[in-house]
């Protein structure tokens, strides 16, 4: 059992080693380098013909990286030395001018701006996408009644659309969370050197706009040392990963045999290597099961965070992982939920079954005495006595007798046997209700929003 | 030691029971009850005449309880059914009334969105306050030069004002990020029922606006099981206890013998009971250590939230203890911070001493040499050996003898000499940067910002 | 809504003070008090007839304290302020001395251990009395066949017993970590002074037997500012939270109209505002959510620790809060559990309809194929293939004709008609199996061991 | 800014795939693998030739992995269907009867837990090797004294190596968690098939005692869905960390120039890209940082564990990357901390420059009152008003005269001279005190302990 060997050896050595994980940032770097170099010239700090040869060189460097020859060389430990030492290479001295009037701390912090800005993009993207598939399965399913439920327990029938638009709701808080932080993020570091800026006539504006960044970081203590845009993400991700791990779990349930709500299409469900019956919904199991890392990447970053004076500290290198992590747990499983809902089969009669279970009209029931005058909660007080006569009994509590309803409050009458699972979601018909006429109000509302939204 | 035993006495009865920690949403509770039962009567739903009597009993509900002499009782479970059972006590049959068309889970969670954006609207005075003391003593103390840090070694000379702006960038942040947060708390849930809506022709908008909500929750399984706006504030609190915990560090460092830069006041830091001489930062220990609270109560409640099918389920009746435990503990924390500043003395000499160790002028040696024409790797790469040198000796880095450092670059020269602390930070005259200039643009954007912010 | 306005008054003049919550030390502080007094007697420190006064000061105190009468004040911030106040009021200038060779360092530090000592133990206690629950449900209901789930989907025939034993198992492990922590928190700080020991002619080892401690700590630096004895109850609580969690989340499952295996005692359930036929799972809902609470207060306390230089810090205080809500939490949660599990009513045969879903012999019957020879890979495909078939014609798997099941393997004989649940389960003959013959030995074994713990 | 695209291509296609991680337990899966087909021959349960058949193709599964020549194949997800499909092309239908008796649930559990015993022992190890480090740095600085600090302000004088041993015996603490640990990781659940139990007449014993498994998981159910092991392994590292964090910050502060106590070695440092004179102390912040990460994994685990269902569900894959990154994370750390200890050098002299700073004598002052009668209360105030006129004075305070004490305390005398830093800790003459000849004592027991344990 030697096999970890190799592995473990002199693993002090790479402790400082980035480059395995922050090469992910290479495209970002580049751009951010390739502007500095182009405003140094402008303001006459380096020449022009050493701009463009970094300009050069930086292509060709991206070019290396993309077609898998760029020479990663641990020794340089970071994405940034990689970088540079071998734009020296290609290059000669003028790469040893990029690095006038920066610093790697405010570099870092440029690149890292950059790759969050794009991944809160596509996340609002992927959440407008998901938004979107369950729209599109809420409008197929408009016809299926569900029970409501609260506690686990069958509550009140309910439209599976209303069910789905609840989720509508949560992404789309989601994604507001998403474009509110962007504004913080979206703010450019670069000229605050290593803490203090830098002794050079430099203009941040212009990098800034070049950069598509929307306003410069106001002190360079705090530039240098700011970890929110990072923090901001993972919170936002947190809880849009919440969201996903409540869906997972309704697909789970819903999936099993005692609901048998829903049959998930072939390609999101998992055989057993032992029990050839299974068909597991594995692909929303494991949602839920990633909440858990996208949680533990925010703590560890808070932690991280926690107690570090001014100004960069070395823990800061910490901040990488964990997003990166974070970034590919939530849009990956953004993707696999919307794809699990888009293949989803819907048995409307189970649910329609469910939902005729009598004991769900129990409100209705005591609304309906409330309607003759009854106070609601003597009007509760009733019903649910005779919920208990009719479990007892072994009965639906519709099934009972009206001269026993009538024992227990006098207000009972024929007119009460009306009530129905369709009938009970009708009268929710006030605004966000689970009345139809509702639902089909929301649904237009819902689509007109994501239309707007650009989803 | 059996101090223990009474308190333990049956704690799976009282497993339930909310009241010794909700009854704090009380005036919410009371503020929703009044407008439910106002629209009620408008729409007809119930007589004017108990919907006036519920309003002056619900009066006097409020009297009892800011009075003390409440019944509070623990066998009605929560502050809701205290209020419903005392007002049934006081008014009668009306009483009964006031549940019609609501339900808890809908009234719980308007109350407590009334005092998550009471909470958020304080955080954010909290927060200019504590603007307010940074830029009071960044003013106040506008001539000390420090040394600016990374990794905790001295690093560049800095404005003792320029350090303490970076903390105003951090709240600004902060107080950005609850005012984000308000926008999704300040939706009226309310009329959503148990989860389905209500069978009542109830006028939502009317009471929306009367309680001062922007808008209406839109669908009402959603409205019931969302507690999206608790996780906001925790998220949000969670980061300004981190960088109140930065600035505590900083506080305690700087209070040091070792650091020695400043002297807190004398009613913050506590004497020991048993070693005569000490004067400790206590207040500044505790909010660092106060940020594991905040911490642990986010993902307390997200860790709550995973999972949970729709809608409602008693496991976020979990929502409150955390939540509340982070509102007092930021509001104080913030509150302790603000007076530590205030009550703080400067030892700029001591803070000058420290910043005219001439190793921090090594960059500007550099850059020096970047003037004269010199690459900055290699400019860079001369100081550094130039910093062994004097550190062997143990003779500060501007003392060496000029042919030494000749020897190395020929550009250096006798203007080399005049590199001073107060030369290096105005020599970073950026925006952003540490350049007295630019801090003192900086302090009167800091003060205009924050007037147009209202604080 | 200005209800909260009192209670925010001058937090921060109470930052500091801990007497609020850290009262609940009390009979520890004595207990630690009252050793030390007789020890420093004994050692000629203190006179003999100073001692005896302090012994029936603090007696006199814990009476106060436990009648009501002790006049607790905030402005002696903490616990030990307050006692060591009072204790001089009571007895006058002997109570000076019994402060001598000790610091509230260590003498917080004593109590708090002694604490956790305690709240160890009746952890076990308590985990015990669970376990002993289990089993005896266990035992009722021998009898009774469910489905076992993998994803939550049926996957092979298990006695209910089987299943309720996994949580004995969980449970036995936690069981065992508070015993292993245990042995690190029992060792004694006092004499630690405020970091560097006392200077007096102590006896740390008579004070430890006294106070029932297996060991001296063995460095003062450590001894005042480890808090790891909280750390590792907590962690240990933590795990034992995350399996009640799971329990709760099957009894949840369990009690759903879905399901329908088990209804639980009518003290563990509760109504709902509106509707009457509710009858929800309240308990095993809240300690599924307070897992959250713990898991926070773990989270918080390493978060405290981290990066604090030694040695006493005041953020160790923060230790406190998070202990005692976890500790109270964990106890009320294992007695719900316990209570629960007592009164719930089995639904023997609805677990068994369940049960004999017949494809949940399709393991079995690929076991069948082997058993005749077949390489266990191609009978699992063969068995999938006429799950496939079976499903898609709606039929049981069971009830396909035998030339069908031959066509796929010629190895199916008419035999293969003897597999049924209880077949496949007694089949399951291997230590720790489902075999009810397994079950009822490891029951046997379960009881064997709870009674050899004390249990 | 697409440079992003290719790595998000499809992420959904491959949410379920582990063999980009799980490869790492390849020896274990093998070494399980091997034990079970020789386990099955003995029962006679496939064929002796097979068994060979299967031994021989598993070790050129070995040498493959370890030559690098394995074809590893996302198509079959996870190691342990890559392993058997290379097996089925190595050695043909034997292959197939492998996974006879098992399931993937049992397998995988088996391999991981092989896989936190070896990791739980080399943590260990690790831990040992840094407690020699301590020990060895402590044993070389025996002269040294420095200030004992409480709250960062000096408070009493101590010898170095009575700090560096509060880490040592916080290390140790670490040590016998990861020991305990061990007991409940080093049980068998191979046999327990995919929740049931296997229908075959299996010798788990013998295979137990095979893989060098203490004990056999005692409930199949338990044993598929426990994943205690890998929590109570990041539990101990979380606490492991946490100690790792201290003394990080530890070596950040006494690297500072305001404190200057030591110097790391030159591997222990690095460079600045901008600022030539610095030598910053990047491991030890880098490993201060990292605390957060397995902090993270800690509660990411928890709260994936939290709320699931029995048996085996496929969140429990989750249970992996944050395992293996903690398992990383804490040996280079621990590793990294010993290389830092080892390199670096003491500024004995500038500790004891700030150990005699006079106020640090002021415990011991009061002290000196009590010795003529004083109660220590009244002695602590005596001396805490002598301070604050030093303090104002600016001279220290055993420079004071003699009336001038007197003045407060008329016990004051002449020997009250003799107090010095030396006699200060010498004093300090109880079991785990700051007397240099307790701190001789206590390096002689740490190292016999060191040595017991075969450190």
């Amino acid at each position: 059992m030697t096999g970890y060997a190799t592995h473990h050896f002199e693993a002090a050595s790479r402790y400082t080693v980035s480059v395995g994980y922050d090469r992910r940032l290479y495209a970002y770097d580049l751009a951010g380098s390739a502007v500095h170099a182009r405003m140094l010239a402008r303001q006459g700090i380096i020449p022009q013909a050493d701009a463009d040869a970094i300009a050069r060189g930086l292509e060709d460097v991206r070019r290396e990286i993309e077609d898998g020859s760029f020479p990663w060389r641990e020794e340089h430990e970071d994405l940034h030395m990689n970088i540079e030492a071998r734009l020296r290479e290609l290059i000669g001295e003028p790469a040893a001018r990029l690095h006038t009037a920066r610093s790697r701390n405010d570099q870092v912090a440029t690149a890292t701006r950059l790759y969050v800005r794009d991944a809160a993009d596509r996340a609002v993207r992927s959440l407008r996408a998901l938004q979107g598939a369950l729209l599109a399965l809420a409008e197929r399913e408009q016809g299926a009644i569900m029970p409501g439920y609260t506690h686990l327990q069958r509550a009140q029938p309910v439209p599976f659309a209303h069910h789905l638009l609840a989720y509508f709701e949560m992404f789309d808080r989601d994604a507001a969370r998403f474009a509110d932080a962007r504004k913080r993020v979206n703010v450019l570091p670069l000229g605050s050197g290593a803490l203090a800026g830098v002794p050079y006539p430099i203009d941040r504006e212009w990098a800034a706009r070049e950069l598509g960044f929307d306003a410069l970081t106001a002190n360079s203590m705090d530039a240098v040392s700011d970890r929110d845009y990072a923090v901001e993400y993972l919170a936002a991700a947190a809880a849009a990963m919440m969201h996903c791990s409540r869906l997972a779990e309704e697909i789970v349930l819903w999936s099993s045999q005692e609901f048998g709500f829903i049959q998930l299409g072939r390609q999101w469900v998992t055989g057993s290597s032992i029990m050839p019956q299974k068909r597991n919904p594995d692909f929303a199991e494991i949602a839920r099961g990633k909440t858990g890392r996208v949680y533990g990447s925010l703590i560890g970053l808070l932690t991280t965070l926690k107690g570090l004076p001014l100004a960069y500290n070395r823990d800061l290198q910490e901040d990488k992982e964990g997003l990166f992590d974070a970034v590919d747990t939530l849009e990956a499983t953004l993707e696999a939920m919307r794809g699990m809902l888009g293949g989803c089969a819907v048995n409307a009669e189970r649910m329609r079954e469910a939902a005729e279970d009598s004991a769900l009209l129990a409100t209705d029931l005591a609304d309906y005495l409330v309607g003759k005058g009854a106070p609601f909660r003597e009007a509760h007080a009733a019903v649910s006595a005779l919920c208990e006569i009719a479990a007892e009994r072994g009965v639906p509590l519709m099934a009972l007798p009206l001269e026993e309803m009538r024992a227990l409050r006098p207000e009972f009458d024929e007119d009460a046997r009306r009530i129905t699972a369709e009938a009970s979601a009708a009268a929710r018909d006030v605004p966000g209700g689970a009345a139809p006429v509702r639902v089909r109000e929301a649904l237009a509302q819902a689509k007109a929003r994501l239309e707007a939204a650009g989803g």
